[in-house]
């Protein structure tokens, strides 16, 4: 059983981590095969799968208004898991600037599988974010490369595997991580860095490779372990206020000899 | 005197490196300070200032049709300079595309001061590259905190001195650099990452702090030989072609079992 | 009031850190000016203000026996903190072994200020560690450049000062940090990478410049606080065993047509 | 047929790089399948192919007075190539300290194989620089994951293979790359971060994995042809006078006001 370790208790108040699933939830109802893996979306999968871990949970979908991401749904969000697929360009881009302020004020952000193509996950990382791909259902094998990261706590192994899984391959046009923690193996021969970090204005995001709509990825309680590690990961740091605003010298500016 | 060595010979051609240099060319004209330090444009200065380093330099400028960036131009452009200020939201998103789209398949972008608030630049970086200014034309010390890199080539010093500057200062929103090659100290108590170099697709971008139009930044020898040396390491590697297209496997998938 | 906040709750079992300060406890005794400041030495100081932080903290010295840090202290131990500064040389290289090693298992550490120079922090970096340094007292600046990194947590601003402290300034011969987190200023020009955080094997190291012994910096609450985020930060992550044993092949290894 | 570009011109000197190429040379004397390989030694092997590039090539080897690397040998040395194995105990530790001084002062090192755990790699990384390894003579298909990056130049592709290859494996104990150019995919289901660049003191150094002594991978022009990018990148950027000498203040100290 995979076990979760409070480190810090003196002066604490207890505040559990809000998160939102968001999924765009159009494929699970336009493909037979992933509306059987997924009978109640990708996000219930989801937040089924991580209620062991006490996050205050609450999910949003394209179709809803404002795809269900208003602002106060967000300004309560510590940390958004994103899933879509087929319809990014339906994604308004008011909601994507608004989610991309929230991330550069610290909230965090978690973007699996095919969001990459996010508008959001393409805005923040400022490349295509291109891919090879390829639905072939083989096994991914997915190695830890920073042990002693965060988002690699509790796996047990050097690797773990995702038995059925849509290949994914590099080049994947992204910046170089602040931090790769996986990098995965697929049998046709390629590899992917499928677990990345990034420190983005006062937020922080993750990308994480599995999840194609038709493979049962998200039961997966290896796959479940990564996302809560990365959501715990992700919260906001609160280091300070909105830190664009004084320009005024803090040192002396005494003499004009220069 | 600085020098250029040349460590390659043998199986060579000869290829200059194209070098274009935009310039929003709009405040030496309605600034008189910046008309008096500037009189032929700040894209003048750098061309005459680069010129011993033996490249071939073009300029363009903002009102210019397409902003001088053609098709035709980009397609000849190994390094892209850019130095904006005024009128960064001028500048057309069908020419900001251009750019975005040659640097992703290996132009190289070196950015200039104010050129942090460029639509390209924020494109590129996806965060919004705010910062602390303050234009009081005190000093600015730049440190070398990366002496092996390529960009510090030929300073001769651990630091370097930009006798009048306006100064930039931390937290500069932008992602943190894939090499941090220079930090600049103010006077005032700031402190800057002020040389910061990016791999982007096949591209790279580097950031140079220095340059403020009022001042004569531009003449600095040692500012002209950081370009130079920035224009060198950005020049398009020529890795392969356009990686995005195949995504048949190129091991066997021999046996279903998984 | 610095507050610190527990994000997880369900399923956890309650755990300390386990702090281990170490101190070299000499110029305290050799220094008047240090004795006043520090008169139970820096290790007691440092202990004094991390107590609020609710770690379980031991202290250790050089002059006793394995410097105190026998193998059933190390066991113990989740972070070390290491404070060294006339007497590097005495620290006998199987202790610095067996640190080095726990560290490759998992344990944290945070070197502070002059143990830049210890034989354990250069052993890690693989650099000499040679920095620039001059005892004037002066304040430094410390300003933040990673505001979404857990180690820049609750600092409440976009800097602190450091009332007097010994400036250290670049070149700072480190390897670039996995993560740069402070940088500070000098009144006398100085720039330095005062908080760098790297991961080295399954373990976590974080440099913190601050702290000269004959400064109250750690009474200093913002330091106090830096260090104790590090401390949480750098804590063991279990990602798994001993990673180093199996090399048989984990998927088939079908046909020899290769 | 791969070519080599010169893209510097103007006020240069010609001065050719100058490699010393260093192998243990023991292995292909006693085991027989490697000295039909390399019947005049690994280090010859990777002379021969690196001929059409220019540089000025020597080598050394273990059983050399001073293993070849006397102090005129390295004062000569642009970039030093390193290939052990067997031995890497009887590399004397003066003649590391030696290697890792001019490392610190500029000198590139280029790390190939086996030569992860030789005692100046692993000094230079501060890490145990362990991994997985398997001779099983399968091919490795080594993908490009820096495509803009100097060392990936001229590949000609998205990835080249290796036909026959000691499989190496993740986890490498090594300090995350400062440039991540290479992933490798084997076919027992391993990844491996196959090119590895690191900035270290005033020098650089590149670890790049192919190289197994029974396997002819030092005539495979993709290998050649990515050692010599590496050797260029790694050579000796004249960044300025050794740094660590002056601390006396840069800028005024006056008023005692803090």
């Amino acid at each position: 059983m995979l076990k979760v370790q409070i480190r810090d208790h003196a002066m604490f108040e207890w505040k559990p981590i809000n998160v939102t699933i968001w999924n765009e939830f159009r494929v699970e109802k336009t493909n037979p095969e992933a509306g059987r893996v997924y009978p109640k979306g990708i996000h219930t999968a989801l937040s089924d799968g991580l209620q062991p871990y006490g996050f205050r949970i609450q999910t949003a979908t394209l179709d809803q208004p404002e795809h269900g991401l208003t602002a106060e749904v967000l300004d309560r969000t510590d940390v958004l898991i994103w899933w879509g697929h087929l319809a990014h360009e339906e994604v308004s881009d008011s909601i994507v600037n608004r989610i991309y302020e929230k991330v550069r004020q610290g909230m965090g952000l978690i973007v699996l599988h095919s969001g990459h193509y996010s508008k959001i996950f393409r805005k923040l990382m400022g490349t295509s974010c291109t891919l090879k791909w390829r639905e072939d259902g083989k096994r991914e094998r997915i190695w830890v490369v920073s042990p002693g990261h965060p988002i690699a706590e509790g796996i047990g192994s050097e690797y773990f595997v995702v038995q059925k899984e849509e290949m994914y391959g590099e080049f994947f046009d992204i910046p170089a991580p602040d931090e790769l923690i996986f990098i995965g193996w697929f049998k046709g021969g390629e590899v992917f860095r499928s677990g990345c970090a990034y420190y983005r204005g006062m937020g922080k995001v993750f990308y994480f490779q599995p999840g194609h709509e038709t493979f049962p990825t998200y039961y997966n309680k290896y796959v479940l372990h990564v996302i809560a590690n990365a959501v715990k990961w992700a919260v906001p740091t609160t280091s300070g206020t909105e830190p664009y605003a004084d320009n005024r010298h803090v040192e002396p500016l005494e003499n004009t000899d220069c």
